[in-house]
């Protein structure tokens, strides 16, 4: 039986998967959860909890086995089922997100890159040459991905979101910087880089008055 | 007296602040939780409980004044503050960083860009043209940005984030691809496109399971 995990838990996840992935890397074997905490500044406590969501790997005075819980984490994240992804816009934030996004270490496969603009076709990124956006529901029908990054213009969002669902396409990322809304059994996940600049703003806010300012706490 | 707000009603203010825009743009004036709910899709209690975190703004049966709501989370996420910012590395990430996320219209002002490459010197980014990275330190001095965002190659990232720190920066977004630690009193949002990537795995695992599996919940 598995268990549903709460949204923060998921936040976290990712988090957890590249740390331990470093750690493998670095041929180091176990870590308690202190360490752990201290590495990643989240508190032991709450790493504890979050771990034990999936059945608790620690041992008391043993701390984690990195091995173990990098590939259950793996599994957790669905990193060992081989997803593949297509990607619709090359342009700036499509290029980057290409480039920049170690798919295949991921678990992911990345395998075509679409564009509706003809100047476009035949570009090279990274190991790929860009295609025409009108040959995609063929191609989905052939290759059968399951999920679609969005990186096109905010205006174009939502017809490419649908015009892919149509498709049979039912997990998308949205790079377009606007929120899609599609359907019920269709996933989002809608990324907003401004989103971080702002959660930064509040920080640096929050540290010019806390000079000042006396604090409550308020949990929600 | 200023209220110490949750790390989950943090991450969440950003895209309250971006509905509340758009919906005012729209000449929307007011709004009840409920209504936010359905086109955010987080429960009209969370909501509620959200917003009260900064005194309630939601009058029983009229709902919530979309400006005044506005305004206020723009003061609460230091929005209104005028924060300069400088963006190292205009490489890929950096280009489409300066391009995509609108500056001016989140209350920041992105004052100079730098790039280590002499083939990059001059190179035109939006209004921007690029500076040579060994000038930033005069830079700073004399326009006193607050906050740095990073998207220089990996391996650079912690050298580049030190120099800036003792130049006189405390607050960093990193595209770079690596999780940055830093002293206490410098604040650091690390970016990871892959994390989006990942949950979005994580919602397609879980949906491909829900058919055949029971679920527990799981709360951490």
């Amino acid at each position: 039986m598995s268990k549903k995990v709460s949204e923060s838990v998921i936040n976290r996840l990712p988090r957890y998967y590249r740390y331990l992935t470093e750690l493998d890397s670095a041929g180091i074997e176990r870590i308690s959860s202190r360490e752990l905490s201290r590495r990643m500044n989240i508190t032991a406590s709450q790493i504890r909890q979050d771990l034990n969501c999936f059945g608790g790997f620690g041992q008391q005075g043993y701390g984690y086995n990195i091995k173990f819980l990098k590939e259950h984490i793996e599994k957790i994240l669905g990193l060992d089922r081989g997803f593949k992804a297509i990607l619709i816009g090359a342009g700036n934030m499509g290029q980057t997100f290409a480039i920049n996004t170690k798919f295949e270490s991921r678990g992911f496969k990345l395998i075509g890159i679409f564009d509706s603009d003809p100047q476009k076709y035949g570009m090279q990124i990274g190991e790929h040459k860009v295609l025409a956006y009108n040959t995609v529901k063929d191609f989905i029908a052939e290759n059968k991905p399951q999920m679609a990054i969005i990186a096109v213009p905010k205006k174009a969002a939502e017809n490419v979101a649908n015009a892919l669902i149509s498709y049979g396409i039912k997990a998308f990322m949205n790079f377009s910087n606007t929120e899609i809304s599609l359907p019920g059994d269709v996933t989002v996940e809608n990324v907003h880089l401004s989103d971080s600049l702002m959660r930064l703003s509040y920080k640096l806010a929050e540290k010019q008055d806390f000079a000042t300012e006396a604090l409550d706490e308020c949990e929600a």
